[in-house]
């Protein structure tokens, strides 16, 4: 079994190689054991998704004792590497952040999301000196730990539609620079969806780029033939569990017929396999 | 907003009126939440697939710590009355059981089903006299809380295909003649699946009588015309999404495509609105 470094330098290495890293975004053990038997290498948690195991909107409003949990269970549930969706990293400081990002390390995660927005305050983008610090601060703690911690810098220019448009472009390329040189292993600008847009990121950044895909996103090939390094699906997955859930709920409840959770169920002694 | 009594009251008389109670069962509070939105009047928690959420299999390798924090995010999560499965009552005694329920009421429950099979023992089955002790004892301590419990008293005598084939049905008669007269009010019988075995247990038990629906159960109007008072779903549900997950896994790890995700996922905000 791998130790928590050796799964770091993997992880790591899965960002830097030709082919497009795609992680899928587990919201439980049950949902990461699948994902891991599918044959993903990685796993990116999702802090939406855990919410609503909880019974919480998104956005902050799971506690960092409620989070850790979940993320522990989570990364010790599998084999394979796992990194943290830790939303805004449970402080605003740089200090308090490396020191949060310290206790979710010792669940056996190997990398982490740092967002630059401020969800406290209006949900304003934080300034790039006091975000490069707070990298800076978790790049210093880690290697404390003799971890190379994969920082995954988020920026939420384009997923917050925040600023002028005009020059959404550059302030997002500014950020990726200053968060690469204050340490970060990628930048993840979620919201980038158009394939002008991603083609220029990865070109303008010069960095192994994160999209988020959904919807609007492109597919994996082309993401892959631009030059993207990892895409992950955020809540997707787990909304689209929901969203089964409520079919097979509502087959239940108002055409009285239980057929496709028979047809979708996998069988008992196959679950309980999965977590032996 | 119903108190915990009103619920109770609501919840058993679910049972005793001509309309065949389906209980769904939620494994989380996400698939609480949908269920309850579909018009389910209650639900049921499933023991295997709050396991699975945590990584664990199934039959008792849960907590009790850790069964009663998942349905208390449940039972607190929804309006409608809840009942548990608390799998063996976490006791072999009649007293530890009842001061186990007493716990789980403190979560806001309804209900609970009292399983006759001792797992830390081979799996044989409780003997008569020592479960109608556990069944008192419950009921005792819940009239102290002047709340009517539903007593969900189950035999696995079916299940378990446990003794003499020959006997099969009548020892699951006797059990639910002992069961109802030390205070149950409803048997269930997982296990039990064809038309002549519903009927004859209908008519035999005179008792409101479970029957868990599955791959080779009835249809839900053929049950509430035989005169069934409740059915369950036990796993089934958990497992079915779980299966929906792996489909939408191979989907994005084989044919590296995320269509099954985009497909069924529900709208991030129709998401959150679940919660607020």
């Amino acid at each position: 079994m791998a130790t928590q470094s050796e799964k770091a330098d993997l992880f790591l290495k899965l960002h830097l190689d030709d082919e497009l890293l795609v992680l899928p975004n587990p919201w439980d053990v049950g949902s990461a054991r699948i994902f891991e038997e599918a044959g993903f290498p990685a796993l990116a948690t999702t802090s939406a998704g855990v919410a609503a195991t909880m019974g919480y909107p998104d956005n902050q409003r799971v506690t960092k004792d409620e989070m850790l949990d979940a993320i522990s269970r989570i990364a010790s549930g599998v084999q394979v590497p796992v990194t943290a969706d830790i939303e805004g990293g449970y402080s605003a400081t740089p200090e308090g952040t490396a020191a949060s990002v310290q206790e979710f390390m010792q669940t056996g995660i190997v990398g982490v999301n740092l967002e630059d927005r401020d969800a406290e305050n209006d949900g304003v983008l934080f300034e790039i000196p006091l975000q490069c610090d707070c990298i800076r601060a978790v790049r210093e703690m880690a290697d404390g730990e003799a971890i190379h911690l994969v920082i995954n810098a988020r920026t939420d220019v384009f997923l917050e539609n925040i600023g002028d448009q005009e020059t959404q472009f550059e302030r997002a390329i500014e950020r990726a620079h200053a968060f690469m040189e204050a340490g970060a292993d990628c930048i993840f600008i979620p919201g980038a969806f158009d394939a002008e847009t991603v083609a220029a990121l990865v070109k303008e950044t010069a960095a192994p780029i994160n999209i988020l895909i959904g919807p609007t996103a492109l597919d994996l090939s082309t993401l892959q033939d631009l030059g993207v390094a990892r895409v992950s699906s955020g809540s997707g997955p787990a909304r689209a569990a929901m969203g089964f859930t409520r079919k097979l709920a509502e087959q239940m409840r108002n055409e009285k017929s239980y057929q496709l959770m028979v047809d979708e169920a996998i069988p008992y002694p196959e679950v309980n396999a999965l977590f032996d």
